[in-house]
């Protein structure tokens, strides 16, 4: 798959990338791409990010596992956020659950766990 | 509805904000909220925004009526993104759409436009 035109990348040359289970319709996670993570993420159809704190490169799933499967990729009206439907092997975040938005804020500012567990964080660690 | 403690705001004191119709699922945008943002749209129920272009408190659908309810907020486990389940009124999109990511990538690089259009743009310009 090919890099649409007309991309708008931030200050850091990044876009925003939504990640939504393509069968499900569940949020999984936010990240970021530069233009080289989404060229990648294009062409081989595994999803790659651009890694804020560690500064680099980073094809999600590659020491754990927790691969995302590219099955649709949609653009914003301002092409500067992607959203990816996917099917994620594992789990998404690095805390163990299915969804990185595992917690509800309730009214009183605390937050209820509310998420599928799908693996030990202590064991995969690398997300 | 309080500010949960510990958010993380970006180098421009702001955070990711995604929103998903909290009936179908559908991605509807991405922008971004700083505290005053989060914190009237946690007290009022109602979507606020800020507006990187605008450099300003921006509330989701006053000028054009298209208010975003909210119904249920989820923190990443990072608390720098937000996620917010919504009742969208008319469209959240300023093209007149329903949802912002109303084009999908082709395998050509090119965008096939596939989503419901429910204004007209030219009528209702500020989103």
């Amino acid at each position: 798959m090919k890099i649409p035109e007309g991309m708008k990348y931030d200050e850091h040359g990044l876009l925003s990338a939504v990640v939504q289970d393509v069968n499900t319709g569940e949020l999984l996670m936010l990240a970021f791409m530069n233009e080289e993570a989404l060229r990648l993420t294009l062409e081989t159809n595994i999803v790659h990010y651009y890694s804020r704190s560690r500064k680099k490169l980073w094809k999600k799933g590659e020491t754990s596992g927790h691969i995302q499967h590219v099955k649709e990729i949609r653009l914003d009206c301002d092409q500067d956020a992607i959203l990816i439907k996917i099917e994620q092997v594992g789990g998404a975040c690095h805390d163990g659950y299915r969804s990185c938005f595992y917690r509800v804020v309730e009214s009183d500012g605390s937050l209820r766990v509310d998420g599928v567990k799908v693996f030990d964080p202590n064991q995969k660690y690398n997300a």
